[in-house]
């Protein structure tokens, strides 16, 4: 189910390959209903697609204040709404972030203890790929929340990746002489004292180069590594292209180096790794990436497809409540 | 001038190199005087080299404190000495960041209202690159000390690349929704009300697809921010050449764009920015890369000595005057 009508022809792309590729999937599209149909195009399969007639969206760069207050019958909040009463057993969308944030938090609400959802995805390595969360929902996280953020991402990537005992680092940075906040000093005591398999710090380039299954940050700094990362990408790949095609002889070697280049760049297609998920919510959200194409929204799609079934929001609220209990008695809760 | 006596052949050779390209260059190396005097294997020229012998050194992963403690004839320790007694005009590292930092504030003292010295360093784009600090010095850095970083960064950039009003722009994180933790939101009022060119918020990806000169930001965001892309690169280097090596195939199209690959490569050659400068003491101190060849560790002798010419620490003492003038009469120093 999927909240946002701008970029529908990408949307239904989306959806006609999460459809085509599990046979247990039906969704719920929620937005204008004329558009929708005619961006489906094909006739619609009833028993597995259903449209929900809004007409207000939540615009890129509207307020959450605002999206909260005035678009009560946005795409984007019909969503939640229908995450909320059950009719969904997951929400995804490519819409304002921000937005999205207080607007599940508002409608599905937070689970016991938790203040904000906190936004994880998965990052590409040479082999495989590693979790990292927050990527932005919260700023100024206290050690009790990136603890919480610890519990939250394991269970996730336990959940969803079906791995036992998943790795988790604490990032922090390598200088000696200023290593540790006091808040990552806290937190790294907190980690060391759960039941996690929390293996320590880590730096900036343990999220490419490391080995460490899930990564927890705070918002501030998990979203400035991202952001960055997906500056240098685009930079890399811009340069690159220009480099093939400075004459006739660099598009010759392009040319030559086609398939190279194409398994180069498969092997890292960010599409794959599309679709964030809100962690600590009544409910599963997925956020898609706004400017991408179907493949990619289907990708979304998939994760809130796996979240869903495997019943991610339960592990994590009872993941949230042991860690509780296992804390209680030592007072650090 | 340079301590550390660990890779002295990478040492000697970027000093040869640097000697070479600046007629006004001389070098004092501070080290085992016989391992360095091997290491130059050439005949020395005793005008313009000049060793300064110690058998101490600060180890690589020695804590701050012990250095400072225990270390009082290592090769940084006297190195710092002679730019504080004047002997030489600027320092050369390539050893332990924390204990660099944490030693040169010792001998050289911090300028006046700088608690610690800031970490800047220049990045690449597209075309040419930009400045940022603090890469790693410092933590928890409230809006005061942020805009003390933007007022050195700003001096440096003017100095020593002769841009007159260099852009500047506080990183900061997209989502709305958190957008602006309290300190960053007083930095951007100081920054506002001063008289640097401030252009507002910037985001991870302006790094590296942006167009400001100078970007602000705390030493964890800005050592994750760095480390991060590091990290990208080196796997992304190390993942085309895999693909390239597969086969014989891809071997000869690797050999046929072997020119591009080049020319991609000088373009992004991580040598040309090494050397980061420590801005806010009584001298300048620059880090080089502790892995690193003889022409990266030239150009951190190079940014040394432009810095030591143009009299950067007389311009930023002189700029941290002026802001403060400035800024004292509304209440906000």
């Amino acid at each position: 189910m999927m909240g946002g009508d701008r970029g529908l022809d990408v949307t239904a792309a989306g959806v006609a390959l999460a459809l085509d590729r599990h046979p247990d999937l039906s969704c719920i599209l929620v937005g204008d209903e004329e558009r929708i149909l005619d961006a489906l195009d094909s006739p619609v399969d009833s028993q597995r697609i259903q449209v929900v007639h809004t007409t207000e969206s939540v615009d890129m760069h509207e307020s959450p204040a605002s999206a909260l207050r005035f678009k009560k019958d946005s795409s984007m909040r019909v969503a939640l709404n229908l995450l909320g009463s059950g009719d969904a057993h997951a929400c995804v969308s490519a819409g304002n972030t921000g937005a999205l944030v207080a607007t599940a938090r508002f409608v599905l609400k937070t689970l016991s203890d938790i203040d904000r959802p906190a936004i994880i995805s998965t990052l590409p390595r040479t082999r495989g790929h590693l979790h990292m969360l927050d990527l932005g929902a919260n700023i100024d996280s206290p050690a009790e929340i990136l603890m919480q953020f610890a519990v939250m991402g394991e269970s996730m990537v336990r959940t969803i990746e079906g791995i036992e005992r998943p790795s988790v680092g604490l990032l922090n940075v390598g200088s000696e002489e200023i290593k540790g906040s006091e808040v990552i000093k806290s937190a790294n005591e907190l980690l060391k004292s759960s039941t996690l398999n929390y293996i320590g710090y880590v730096e900036g380039d343990d999220i490419f180069n490391g080995t460490v299954q899930l990564i927890v940050t705070d918002g501030f700094a998990g979203n400035v590594a991202l952001k960055t990362s997906e500056g240098l990408a685009q930079m890399l790949t811009k340069v690159i292209r220009e480099e093939f095609e400075r004459n006739l002889l660099t598009q010759l070697s392009a040319l030559i180096a086609a398939p190279v280049l194409k398994s180069f760049k498969n092997r890292f297609d960010h599409r794959a790794y599309n679709g964030a998920v809100l962690l600590g919510l009544n409910g599963t959200v997925v956020k898609s990436h706004g400017n991408v194409d179907g493949v990619a929204f289907s990708h979304a799609i998939d994760t809130a497809r796996l979240a869903a079934k495997k019943d991610l929001v339960g592990h994590i609220r009872h993941d949230l409540e042991a860690s509780r209990t296992t804390l209680a008695p030592a007072g650090l809760s």
